[in-house]
């Protein structure tokens, strides 16, 4: 194994704290962990590519690293799960600074902690171009109590957390800046940089069955919705003056309508809720907004006023390759 | 979501079976998998990525499929797990023909299915550069029973499966025959293009208690062995006239010494046993080798004949990238 690659895991092992769930961890050929008793194991994997998800020009190797793990712990939200452990597959190219990987890894491992997850292992390769991470999530939720993108029903009010379209709107500022505009404020702009995966709120819903079907905006509002809308087999009204727009930069100003519509990469959740159940105005800190309805015929609308238009899902804009 | 990753997931979600262990797969933002009652969960991730472990003009895309899940399949193996489940990332260049993509699922699948094994989800990415593809494979092993890297002691006699040396020996010849030779009939290469994981063999050596310490060879004998005497903290004697050579090719020559202990790919289980254990010649239908012995002093020798040498770790020969 070159050098590199030796160091990197090292690193690795030396920084990873070790959770309760995993009995063995990073230098053994599998991760072993402990399912609590009566609880499914869930899984997720997502990819963070270099020009796809993310470009170094723009994104402090720290923000890379947590947009990496909010990917998946986001998903592990969506369920209603708890987060266990994560597994970090990582291809870098020969002249990529050590620093950078330092900082890559702090930001994921700062997000971790907060999750009292371990990194309980990975892969580790040269990358042919660009740095290539792949991240997985294992979680866990009491045997058959998952909350599915199935279970919405003709009828059921559709609520979203927090606010959206703040992370697209800040990429279409990252756009038109480019190469030569200044740099955007981290701090400024937390949506796109640091979003929140709502762990808490998730695992809330699924605790006190308030939701019937569930998914993280991570595509889009329009998109997402779809597929709860595809899987659970069923349309949906969506009412413009309800979604909650988010507030980005310093000064803040609101996002439009189109971000808020279609902006992946929010990592808000999308819920259904059966008709009679109190779901609060907020949960664990997070305001949770109504902002449309669950109806029978098989396709999604967007009412404005007095307009009621089709809305298709139009989401999921991620950076185009070179 | 662009058409072509659309397609790929509803092909992918066509093609692949539920196994029992899935109980929600892909059409989720997790998959929920049931562990059996008092197992833990085995986790392994690897990348299989164009240029680094393998090239679009040597391997037929159904072989990349099977070695792409051999990797993940022979690290359960080596734990004496039981595989449940695989999750795919994969990111394809947009010039990629779909035939190419059909062609690796299927090679993916195949294998997969011989283990009763569904795929339980993964991501879909528009690649920046190559095919880039990470397996996540998740088993599960009683609790506590893992065979683990760190159980070697002073006195255990040491075992290899199968014949060493074939995989590399064969990118050998793929490297000297380069874009000019001809073609190696997949057929005659089975050590390189069709590595078996030793699956039967890991558990059958974890039911009967039998190894004290396991790893794959993946990264070549020298070195997964260097890796179980770190872990294990002690060291090793091989006997180089013990240890069995692969034969590659039609007609089939030997393969050197130098592949068989520094080879990677290989996916021959290595392992200790505890001294007095009585060890089968063969173990679900593949040879067992005794070539040498844990000692005490922390470093690794080869004996040959008379001969007493240091061996060093010198194994992990992946491609270069271009």
């Amino acid at each position: 194994m070159p050098l590199r690659e030796k160091s990197i895991i090292e690193r690795v092992r030396s920084q990873a704290k070790r959770g309760a769930a995993v009995r063995v961890g990073i230098g053994d050929d599998c991760a072993a962990l402990r399912i609590p008793t009566g609880h499914e194991a869930l899984v997720t994997t997502d990819f963070s590519l270099e020009n796809v998800h993310f470009r170094r020009q723009w994104h402090p190797p720290e923000t890379v690293g947590h947009r990496c793990l909010t990917r998946g712990l986001s998903d592990i939200a969506a369920m209603g799960g708890r987060p266990l452990a994560t597994f970090l597959s990582l291809a870098l190219p020969q002249n990529l600074p050590q620093s950078w990987v330092d900082r890559f890894l702090a930001g994921l491992l700062r997000l971790a902690d907060r999750f009292q997850m371990t990194l309980g292992g990975g892969d580790v390769a040269q990358s042919p171009a660009g740095i290539l991470a792949d991240i997985v999530v294992v979680g866990s939720v009491p045997k058959g109590k998952a909350i599915l993108r199935s279970g919405a029903r003709p009828g059921d009010p559709i609520y979203v957390t927090g606010e959206l379209g703040g992370a697209a709107a800040t990429l279409r500022l990252l756009f038109a800046g480019h190469k030569s505009g200044p740099k955007l404020r981290v701090a400024d702009f937390p949506q796109h940089f640091h979003p929140e995966p709502r762990v808490a709120v998730g695992e809330f819903l699924r605790q006190k069955r308030l939701a019937s079907a569930m998914i993280d905006i991570s595509d889009g509002l329009s998109t997402d919705l779809a597929h709860i809308c595809a899987e659970s087999g069923v349309g949906a009204e969506i009412h413009a003056e309800s979604i909650p727009f988010a507030r980005i930069g310093k000064p803040s100003h609101e996002v439009d309508l189109q971000s808020a519509l279609h902006g992946g990469d929010d990592y808000e959740l999308l819920f259904t809720a059966p008709p009679g159940k109190s779901v609060p105005a907020q949960i664990a800190g997070v305001s949770i907004t109504e902002i449309g309805r669950i109806c029978r015929e098989k396709q999604m609308l967007l009412i404005h006023g007095a307009a009621r238009n089709k809305l298709l899902p139009q989401g999921w804009e991620h950076f185009k390759p070179r």
